[in-house]
């Protein structure tokens, strides 16, 4: 199953030409899954030539500007153009009075149903329970609310032997089988051992989203052992009063969380305006975490 | 005096990769008065290299989204980049609220103080008497209350001839005579006439902002004999029918308006993300008034 993750903005509050604010999509299977939405996401989106049918959830972190200020206006855009599929947007309490009022004023009625799911960002809870994966929310410590979101993979199916199977056999069958049950054919009696034709799936993948967040260890149990960490890093060791005073984390605070949670991979972004240049980010991580990555906009991360 | 329009988002409702949404920036003098101001306008005024300080105004002319989604963001990242000057915001019932609304949910204090002035879409007032100019609303008639702006400079000064002044004139007196006062001298009592030492200033300066707007005869007699109409032109005239429907104009529309009106220049922008080329718009304007030129984005358009 496709499992990925793609940078639309790494910018952090302060906005400039270089850096769009924060904005991900994770793509699973054939489903995106949007994750904040900086202003100017839904151009993000078309240069990325998302097809917007297949965007059905927008997940939110927090009520800071450079995490939502794009919403309204991709909704709207959507809506005008034709959207018809549900919409869930999953985020704090206050975000769909906002959007609701908005609505309001432009006397707009969207051609598609907005289901919207209140965090409680004080606790990790199961939000989605979807048909490819469930997510819980990550408490994290910011000025505002806020929490990040953990993204689990639901036990893949097992793997068919092609060529161990009779020929014409009955779909149904096979499903059966893939899903771990013997089949005892109705005409025949024959058995078809699931072990006899199927092989171990692959182990199920996860993905740990943490923006916005202070230094906080609280989260490590709830993520340990996460395929891929993606992990705030507004500030380098060079700033760290800055990052404890506006609760923020630097690139080496980012990788330390990665390597005591047992992550195989970090990726870090959100990065304040002040650097223009990340190698020194991706040095400081790298001596806590060797694989860490740079959150670069436009790339695509297998998780 | 400096009087001139840039243009710094040219498309209508539905968002492309081409055009901005609506964004304009008059220039009086050295200060900046923002018009409308869509997604993403914070960055289009970072590229112009707008310096934020000199903007203390900005007009909303309607709710839909193209139109503000943007100011939320950019009042965020003024306050962000420590802006204390006051800033003045004249727009319709319910901005405000949907302002207030989303710093009351981040926490955010502004470091600055915001004016409220709400337009009464339905009638022409004076919305601002500022030193240099008057701005009235003009009622537009769209799908919501909506207005547009008319911009008349104040009676320039008189013009001091240098050459004709005694040297060491004071500079009080300057202003005397700039004034259109004749002057004393308190120790000679000597009199300077004012038509001896300066000539005939300029005439005033006036330019309307109509968007947007179905085609409407009704503002001709506020505007009549403007310098430079702005007016929308969403459509060319092969989507009239869609222009009536919708309560847009059609660049044929936006032309009579101006050649009734007199104006001695129209610039056409609000351009349907259905057009790539827009020389149809222009050739069609042109034929009903010759003086029209299509608004391109980034480019600064003498009053």
């Amino acid at each position: 199953m496709n499992f990925e993750f793609t940078v639309l903005g790494t910018g952090s509050a302060t906005p400039t030409l270089t850096r769009n604010p924060s904005a991900y999509l994770l793509t699973v299977d054939n489903e995106y899954f949007l994750i904040d939405c900086g202003e100017a996401t839904q151009y993000r989106l078309q240069e990325q030539k998302i097809r917007h049918t297949r965007m059905r959830h927008v997940f939110i972190s927090h009520l800071h500007g450079d995490h939502y200020f794009g919403l309204v206006g991709l909704l709207s855009s959507l809506s005008l153009n034709r959207r018809t599929e549900d919409m869930t947007i999953v985020g704090p309490r206050g975000l769909a009075e906002i959007l609701t009022i908005q609505f309001k004023h432009s006397e707009s009625i969207l051609n598609f149903k907005v289901n919207f799911i209140e965090t409680e960002p004080e606790k990790a809870q199961l939000v989605l329970d979807h048909p490819l994966i469930t997510v819980e929310t990550i408490p994290l410590q910011h000025r505002i609310p806020c929490c990040g979101f953990l993204f689990k993979e639901k036990q893949p199916k097992r793997k068919i032997i092609k060529e161990k199977l009779p020929e014409n056999f009955p779909i149904p069958y096979i499903h059966q089988l893939k899903n771990g049950q013997d089949v005892t054919d109705e005409l025949t009696g024959k058995v078809y051992l699931c072990s006899d034709f199927t092989t171990e799936p692959t182990a199920p993948k996860s993905f740990a989203y943490c923006s916005d967040t202070a230094y906080d260890e609280q989260k490590i149990e709830q993520i340990r052992g996460v395929d891929t960490l993606f992990h705030e890093a507004t500030f380098a060791e060079n700033e760290l009063q800055r990052a404890i005073k506006t609760n923020h984390s630097t690139a080496k605070q980012a990788a330390t969380i990665a390597q005591k949670s047992n992550a195989k991979q970090l990726i870090i972004g959100h990065y304040s305006s002040r650097y223009d240049d990340l190698s020194g980010h991706l040095t400081e991580a790298q001596s806590v975490f060797k694989n860490t990555k740079l959150a670069i906009e436009g790339d695509t991360y297998k998780i």
